[in-house]
C-alpha cells in the first residue's frame, strides 16, 4: 500500500475536524502536526493509513437495442449524480439509499460470487474471471464478456454548443478519439489524491439473463482496468449487478447501494480484509447495525441533503471487528472540555506560572530562540508574498483611520505622520522580538478611547499634554515589568467571556456613538439647506463605508470559503480599503465642500515647534511625572487586557501553532515599545485582534486536494516573523503617501470608525441575547445555549450584563470616566459575584467557568445528562464552530 | 370515530400540499373543494378519514432510587425532543431513528404482549390489563402495576424564574395540584384538532425485571387515561418497553421507534386494522420496505433536519394491505402537467372555444349569473375587513402614483384628481359586473407607458390630446368588443413565459430608466452645491422608499409566512404606505424644497377650461377620428395582453377557485369601461397582477389549527364582489383627501416607480438566467432547469431574449416608439421560431410548449426518463412552488 507525503497529517485531522483526502502542497516543510485530545486515538489500529476509494457507477443502458454502458454516478466522500439532461453533474450530496436495495443487495451477494484477491490483472482477464459462473451458458458467458469489454461512456464538461435542434442528450464520448483527451481534461483528477484506488460498480437489466446475478471482486493488486473508470486509477472493487428486468429498476438502487457501502470508511475498511463472503455479509450487517432512518411519511427521498459542516468522529464508530473498542471511543466528555478546548482560557503550558521572578519571560526568550532562524526560513512560500499585500493594506488603512482620530482627539498634538512612523516602528521592532510574531502592532481603540480621555484631561487642567503623557508611558512601562517579572499573565485566564464582551460592548457603544456624535456636529458647521436659500439640500446621508462589504469582514464564513471565487474574496477582503476609495472618489467627483484630513506637508512632528523627542518636563510640574503613575495604571490595566486577550485568542489550539505562544514577551516588548513611543510622541501600540485574524487567515495552510463536497482541510499557520516585518517596512516606506492623503475626507474616516463599532458589536453573543429579549420564544434560533438554559435564566444573564454595561457608560459620562479600565476590571468581580446566581451548569453554556471550577467532576456538572439519554449532546458540542468569536479590539 | 366539520376539506389538501391536520375555520360557508388532478385518488379507500393520532414518550428516569415518569418527546407530524436543561421544546424536526431501535422493537414486540381491541377503559384497568404477563411474579406485577399509576411529569411553560442556585431542572408538575392549570394552559391543545386521539409510549430501564418486557395495546375504544399525556385526550394505543438495564440506553430509543412508527400514516392506518401481532409486525416491515437510509459515515445522526416544504403524497406509498394499488398511485406524469399545473396555460374550461359569435361572453355570463347572489353572502366573514382596509391603502397608494407620474407625462391633462375618480368609478362598476370580481382594476405600467408616448405624439404634431384620446378610447373599446365577440381570449395561451418575461422586462426597464432620469433631471433644477457656496451640498440621495421593505413585498415567502408575527406582516403589507409617509415625514421635518405633487383645490378637471365629458373634436380634424384607430390598435393588442394575462395567472388552478373564471366577461367589462374613462378624460384601466394578487391573498382561507412543524393549509379563496367594491367606494370618498396629497414630494414618487420597476425586474426567470451567465459552474444554485439543459443551452437561450430586448429598447428609442405593443406581440413570433433552435425538451424547462405542442407523447418528450432511472424527477416536479412567476404588470 502506498505511504504518502503529509498522508499522516491529513488523518489526523480527519477525527476531529472533517474528512481531508491528502496533502499536496508541497511548500509545507512541518512534521507532523501537533494531536489535540480528540486526535490521541489516531492509529490506534496500527495500520498504515487506508487509500482513498474513488467510486463509479456504470448503468447498462437501452437494453435491448442499443447496449450500452453509461456513468451515471460517482462517490468519493458524497454523492454526485449525473444530471443527464444537463449534461453536467450535480453538487455533491450525502448518498441516501433506500433500505430495501440494501437488503436486495444482501440477498444477491448471498447467492452470487464473491472473488477477493482476485489475481486479474486485466480488464479481459477480470471479464474472464467474472464470467465463470455455473449458471452461465458457455454462449452467456461469451455475450457477458463482450458486454463488459464495452467501452463506457463517461460525460466530458464540453463547453461548445451543439446547434443540432434535439440534442438534449450529454455529450459522451464516441468510443475511441475522444477518450485521451478526456482523461486529460477531467478536473476530479486533480482533486484526487494521489494513491487514490477506484472502485466499478456496474449495474443494469440485461434481458438474455434467466437470473439475477451478483458479482463482487476485490483485485489482489490494482489494476487500471482499461476505460472502466473515468479517471484512469488502479482498481480494488468491482461489482456486477444485473439482471431480467423482472426486478424493476432495482440493479441501479443496488449498485447505488454497493456504492455507498463502499464509499463508508469502517464498510471499505472490512472489505479490505474479508476473507470469504461471510465477512462481507457480517460488514453489510455492521453497517445496517449504525445507519439512521427517515420514516417515508415525513421525509421525501428526492431531496438532496447537503454535506454537513462536520462529519461524525470515525473514532465513535465501532469498527466492525474490533467492538471491543466502543467503550473507551464513546466516553463522555464534559461540555466546557469541547466548546473551550483550545478555546481563551485552555491551560495552555505557556500560562503555567512557574514561580520564579521573571521565570516566565526567560522560559519565553528560551522557547522562541530555538525557533528563530526558521522564523525567517518558513516565509520562503509564494503565500506570504499576498499575505504581505493584504496585511498592508489593512495597516495603512488602519494607520490612516486612528492618526487621523488621534489627530482630530488630540487637538494635533499628534496626527497621521506620526500613525504611520510609530506603526512602521514599533511594528517592526515588535515582529523582531516578540514571543508570538504573527500578531500584527496597532493602535487600538481602547487605547485611543484612553489617549482622548487623557488629552481633555490635561487639557482641562492646562497641562502640556506630551511632557504628561511621556511619563504616563514610562509609568506604564514600569508596571508592565512588574507584570512581566511577577508572571500576571497567566491570571488572564480569569477574564472570561462575560468580561471580554463588556470589554468590548463598551468600546464598540463608544465608537458608535462617536462617529454618529461627529456626523451630527459636522451638520452645525456645514448646515442642511433650508428653502429659501438656491440650494436644493437634503440630509447629508453618506454612502456608510463598508456597508454592502460589511457582511463580508465580520461573518468571515470559513466554512464557505470555498463558494467564494478569487475575486469576490479579494473585493471582501479590501472592503474598506474599497469603501474609503469610494467615499474619497464620490467626494472628490461632487468636489464637495467637506472638511479633509490634515496631513503634514513636511516631515516633521504634527505639533509645531517641537523636535521628534519629548521634553519630560515641559511647562509642567515636577511633581506631575509622579502624578502620571495613578492614570498610568489605569492605562496598563487596559494594555494588559488588550494586549493579553489577544494573544490567548490568537493562540488557540485550533491554529495548530507549533511554536508556541510567548505572552511574557509580547508584554515585556509592549512595555519597552510604550516607553520608545512616548518619548517620541508617537501613538502607543498593542497588539491588535482583527487585523492579527487577518494575518494568521491568509497564511493558513489547506490541503489543495479536496474531492466533491469536502471543505478544504486545515494544516496550520505559515509561523514566520518576515511578513510582519515586510508590512512594516512598507508601512515606514508609506510616509510618502502623505501628499495623497490630504483627499481623505474626515466624513469618511467616521464612516469606517462607525462601521467598526457596528461590526464588533454584532459579532458578540451578548447581542445575540439582548435580541432574544424581545423574540417570542417560537421565532428564537436554535442556540445551543438556548437547549440547556431556560429563557428566564438567560435573560436574566442578559439583564445583569446590560446594567454593568449601562452603569459603565454612566461613568464613562461623568468626570471620571478616566477610570473606565477600573471599571472593566470590575466585571470580573461581578462575573465571580454570579457564581452566586447561577448554577455552574448555566454558567458553563451562557459564559465559562472560572479556573478553580474547572475542577468540578463531570458528572456533577452536568446533572441533565443522567436522564437526557442520549449522546448527542456531546456531539453538538464537539461539533460547535471554533472561530474566535469577538473582535475584542475593534480595529 | 368521530367525523368533524370541515374535515373532509383539509384532508383533500392533504394529498398534493401538505399535511394539514383539519380545519377550524367555522366562518366558511363553502362546501368541500374542488379536487385538482392530484387529488383524484383521495377517499378511495373508501372509508372515514383517520384521527390524527398525538404521540407522546413518557420514560422511565432514575432508576433505582427516585423512579419517576417524565415526558421527553412527542409527536404528531414531526418529532419534539425537551430540552431538559433549559426547560422547553425543540423546535419541530424530521424524527431519524437508528435501524437497530426498530430492529430490537421488532423482536422485543414479537415475543411480547400485544392486546388488540383492549377493552379497558381506565388507566387502572389497562395497567391489571397489561401486567398479566406470565413470566411476571404476582409481586413483580404489583410493583410494576403501582409504576404505571404514577402521575407522570409533563413540561410546563413557565414564564417565572426561580432565583434558587442549581435549578437547571426543567420546572415540573409536581404531581397533584398543578394538574389543572397545566391541561389549560397547554398551548398544544389549541393545535390539535377535535377528535385527535393519543398514543401513550412509555419506555426506560426498570432493574427489577428480569427480561425484557413488550408490550403494545390497542383500545377498542379510545379513553382518556388520567394524567397519562399532556393533553388529555382519549389514547387509542399504548406502548410500555421496560427491562432490565442490559440493553443499555435502548428502551429509550426503541420507545423513539414506536413512536416514529405510530406517527407514520401507513402504519398507523395498518395498526388500527391488525387483527393479530403478525399483522402488526408485517405492518412494521412494510415501513421498513420504505425507509430511505443514511450512512453513518456520511451523516451526523444527532443534526435535527427541518421539515420539509413538501411531503410526499400518501398516494405515491402503498398501503401494506393493499400492494395492488401501486400501479395506478405510482403512475409517471409528463413535467408539463406538474409544472404548468393549473398555471397559465393549463387549458381550462373557460378558455374552450365555443365557435359562436360572442359564445364566451353568453357562456361567462350564464355561469356568473348563477353565483352572483352568493358574491355577496360569502362576504360576510370578518376577514374581508381586513382586506378591505389592505386593498383600500394599496389602491390609494397606486393612484396616488400614477396619477401624480400621469399629470407629469401629460402636462397637466389628467392629474390626481383624475385617478381617485376614475379609480373609483372604473373599480367599482368591474366589480359589480365583471366575470372575475377578484381582480382589481388599476392603471398599470404598461398602459401609462403608452398614454405617455400617446401625448408626445399628439404634442409633437399639434393636436387637442384629450378628444384624439377619446377617439382612440373609442376605437379600442370596439376592437376589444371585436375580440369579445371573436372569443380571442382563448389565444392567449400562446403567450408563453418567454413573451411575459420580455413584456415585463421591457416595461421594467422603462420604470428603472424614467425613475433614474427623472433624479438627475431633478439635480438639474435643484443643483448640487459645489464649494464656494455657504451651504455643504452633498448627493441627493434619497431614502429609497421601499428600499428595506422591498423584501418584503417583492418576495413573499408563502412557507414562511408562519414565522412572521402579525405585526411583522402588517409592516411588510403596508411597505409602500410607510415608505411614502417616511419620505414625506422626511420631507417636511428638513423642510426641503422639494417639487410636490400638484393637487387641485376644487373638483374640477386638472386640465383649465374644460368640462368633465371630453368633447369628441376640439380643433382636431375630423379625419383624426378615423387615424386614432391605428393608435388604438396598438393599445388593444398591449390592454389584451396585460388584461388577459392577469386574467389567467389569477384563475390558475391552484386558487381553488370555484366560481370559475369569465375571460370574455371581463375584456367586455374593459372595453366598456374603457369607453367611459375616454369620454371623461379619465385614465385608462385594466386589471392589475400584483395588487389583484394581494387582494386574494387577504381573503385566502387557510386551517388554523396546524400542529407543530406544519404550515398552515390552503382551503380556498373567499371569492366575492363586496371587498373590491368597498374599496373602490372608500377611494371615491377619498377624494376629499386631495387637501393632503400635496405634502407628498415628487422624489418619493419616483422612487416607488423605481423600487416597482426593480422588484418586478427581480422576480422573473430571465434575470435569474442573466445571472447565470456571469456564473463559474460550480457557484451556481441548483436550479431544476440546470438539471436537465446543458449549461450552453441555457445561456443561448438568456443571449436571444437579451438581443430581443435590445432590439424593443431600440425601437422605443426612436420616434416609432409608439408601435412597441407591435413588437411585444412580436415575441411570439420569436418564440415560435425557437423551437427549430431548441427541443421540446429544453423548451419544457426553459420556457413551456406552445399549445399544439402539448400534444406530444410523454414518452417522445423526455427521452431523457428512459434510462436516468427513478421516480425522483417526477416529485421534482411535483413540489415545484407554484407561486406566480411573474409580476407582469408592474404595479
Amino acid at each position: 500500500m502506498m505511504k504518502l507525503l503529509g498522508q499522516e497529517e491529513s488523518e489526523v485531522s480527519r477525527a476531529c475536524e472533517n474528512v481531508p483526502t491528502g496533502e499536496l502542497d508541497n511548500g509545507s516543510g512541518s512534521g507532523p502536526g501537533p494531536d489535540g485530545p480528540l486526535d490521541a486515538d489516531s492509529g490506534e489500529l496500527g495500520e498504515p493509513k487506508e487509500p482513498l476509494l474513488f467510486i463509479q457507477l456504470n448503468e447498462l443502458l437501452g437494453w435491448p437495442q442499443a447496449l450500452q454502458w453509461r456513468e451515471t454516478g460517482r462517490w468519493v466522500l458524497f454523492e454526485e449524480k449525473l444530471e443527464v439532461g444537463a449534461g453536467r453533474w450535480s453538487a455533491p450530496h450525502v448518498p441516501t439509499v433506500a433500505l430495501s436495495s440494501l437488503q436486495k443487495l444482501h440477498s444477491l451477494l448471498a447467492k452470487g460470487l464473491v472473488l477477493l484477491d482476485c489475481p486479474a490483472q486485466t480488464l479481459p482477464e477480470l471479464a474472464e474471471q467474472v464470467t465463470r459462473v455455473e449458471s452461465l451458458s458457455p454462449e452467456l458467458r461469451g455475450q457477458l464478456k463482450a458486454l463488459l469489454l464495452q467501452r463506457p461512456q463517461h460525460l466530458i464538461q464540453t463547453t461548445g454548443t451543439s446547434p443540432c435542434r434535439g440534442s438534449a442528450r450529454p455529450r459522451a464520448t464516441s468510443p475511441d478519439e475522444e477518450a485521451p483527451l478526456q482523461e486529460q481534461q477531467n478536473p476530479l483528477r486533480q482533486k484526487l489524491p494521489p494513491g487514490t484506488e477506484a472502485g466499478a460498480v456496474l449495474a443494469g437489466e440485461l434481458g438474455f439473463l434467466a437470473h439475477p446475478l451478483g458479482v463482487f471482486v476485490r483485485l489482489r493488486d490494482p489494476a487500471v482496468l482499461g476505460p472502466l473508470t473515468e479517471v484512469p486509477l488502479p482498481s480494488r472493487f468491482f461489482c456486477l449487478l444485473v439482471g431480467p428486468p423482472t426486478l424493476g429498476r432495482s440493479y441501479r438502487e443496488m449498485g447505488r447501494a454497493v456504492a455507498v457501502l463502499l464509499s463508508d470508511p469502517q464498510f471499505q475498511w472490512s472489505a479490505r480484509r474479508a476473507s470469504n463472503l461471510q465477512d462481507l455479509l457480517v460488514a453489510l450487517d455492521a453497517f445496517l447495525e449504525e445507519v439512521t432512518v427517515l420514516p417515508p411519511g415525513r421525509w421525501d427521498p428526492t431531496v438532496r441533503i447537503p454535506p454537513p459542516k462536520c462529519l461524525p468522529s470515525e473514532h465513535k464508530r465501532l469498527p466492525a471487528q474490533m467492538p471491543e473498542a466502543k467503550g473507551p471511543f464513546a466516553r463522555r466528555r464534559a461540555p466546557a472540555e469541547h466548546r473551550h478546548g483550545g478555546g481563551p482560557h485552555a491551560p495552555s503550558p505557556e500560562l503555567r506560572r512557574t514561580g520564579r521572578l521573571f521565570g516566565g519571560l526567560v522560559q519565553d526568550v528560551r522557547r522562541k530562540a530555538s525557533w528563530y532562524p526558521s522564523d525567517f526560513l518558513d516565509a520562503l512560500h509564494p503565500q506570504c508574498l499576498s499575505a504581505v499585500l493584504y496585511i498592508y493594506l489593512a495597516t495603512v488603512t488602519n494607520a490612516i483611520t486612528f492618526g487621523g482620530l488621534l489627530g482630530e482627539a488630540t487637538e494635533g498634538a499628534q496626527g497621521v505622520l506620526e500613525s504611520f512612523l510609530g506603526t512602521a516602528v514599533a511594528g517592526a521592532a515588535f515582529c523582531l522580538t516578540a514571543g508570538q510574531p504573527l500578531t500584527i502592532l496597532s493602535s487600538t481603540g481602547p487605547v485611543l478611547v484612553f489617549e482622548r480621555l487623557l488629552f481633555s484631561f490635561s487639557r482641562d487642567h492646562g497641562l502640556d499634554y506630551l511632557p504628561f503623557r511621556l511619563w504616563v508611558g514610562i509609568w506604564v512601562a514600569t508596571f508592565c515589568l512588574v507584570l512581566v517579572a511577577t508572571e500576571a499573565s497567566v491570571l488572564v485566564r480569569y477574564f472570561t467571556r462575560f468580561t471580554e464582551e463588556g470589554f468590548c460592548a463598551l468600546i464598540s457603544l463608544i465608537f458608535i456613538y462617536d462617529a454618529v456624535g461627529k456626523m451630527l456636529t459636522l451638520t452645525q458647521a456645514y448646515p442642511i439647506q433650508r428653502p429659501g436659500s438656491l440650494a436644493y439640500g437634503c440630509l447629508c446621508q453618506y454612502p456608510e463605508p463598508g456597508g454592502n462589504e460589511s457582511q463580508w469582514t465580520s461573518t468571515k464564513p470559513k466554512g464557505e470559503d470555498d463558494i467564494l471565487s478569487m475575486v469576490r474574496k479579494i473585493l471582501g477582503d479590501f472592503s474598506s480599503v474599497l469603501a474609503i476609495l469610494l467615499g474619497c472618489g464620490l467626494d472628490a467627483f461632487l468636489d464637495l465642500a467637506t472638511p479633509k484630513l490634515l496631513v503634514p506637508r513636511e516631515f516633521k512632528p504634527t505639533l509645531p515647534g517641537r523636535g521628534w523627542l519629548v521634553s519630560p518636563f515641559g511647562v509642567n510640574p515636577w511633581w506631575l511625572s509622579v502624578a502620571a503613575a495613578l492614570p498610568a495604571l489605569l492605562l496598563s490595566i487596559l494594555i494588559f487586557m488588550d494586549q493579553q486577550i489577544t494573544g490567548v485568542i490568537l493562540n488557540r489550539a485550533e491554529y495548530r501553532l507549533r511554536k508556541g505562544a510567548g505572552f511574557h514577551l509580547d508584554l515585556f516588548c509592549v512595555a519597552v515599545l510604550m516607553l520608545l513611543t512616548s518619548a517620541l510622541g508617537l501613538p502607543w501600540y498593542v497588539s491588535a485582534t482583527v487585523i492579527s485574524l487577518a494575518h494568521m487567515d491568509s497564511l493558513r495552510r489547506e490541503s489543495r486536494a479536496c474531492v466533491p463536497g469536502e471543505p478544504p482541510s486545515f494544516l496550520g499557520i505559515r509561523e514566520q516573523r518576515l511578513t510582519g516585518l515586510v508590512v512594516f517596512i512598507l508601512t515606514g516606506i508609506s510616509i510618502f503617501l502623505a501628499p495623497v492623503l490630504k483627499f481623505i475626507p474626515m466624513p469618511v474616516l467616521y464612516g469606517i470608525f462607525l462601521y467598526m463599532g457596528v461590526a464588533a458589536m454584532s459579532s458578540i453573543q451578548f447581542t445575540k441575547r439582548v435580541q432574544l429579549l424581545l423574540m417570542p420564544a417560537k421565532h428564537q434560533p436554535d442556540l445551543l445555549l438556548l437547549r440547556h438554559v431556560p429563557l428566564s435564566r438567560v435573560h436574566l444573564f442578559t439583564a445583569i450584563q446590560l446594567a454593568c454595561l449601562g452603569l459603565l457608560w454612566i461613568i464613562k459620562s461623568t468626570p471620571a470616566a478616566i477610570v473606565f479600565p477600573l471599571m472593566l476590571l470590575g466585571l470580573v468581580g461581578v462575573r465571580k459575584a454570579l457564581e452566586w446566581v447561577f448554577s455552574p451548569q448555566e454558567l458553563v453554556w451562557l459564559d465559562e467557568l472560572m479556573p478553580e471550577d474547572r475542577s468540578i467532576p463531570e458528572e456533577g456538572l452536568e446533572p441533565e445528562y443522567s436522564f437526557s439519554g442520549s449522546d448527542s449532546e456531546h456531539s453538538e458540542l464537539m461539533y460547535q464552530p471554533k472561530a474566535p468569536e469577538i473582535n475584542i479590539s475593534v480595529n
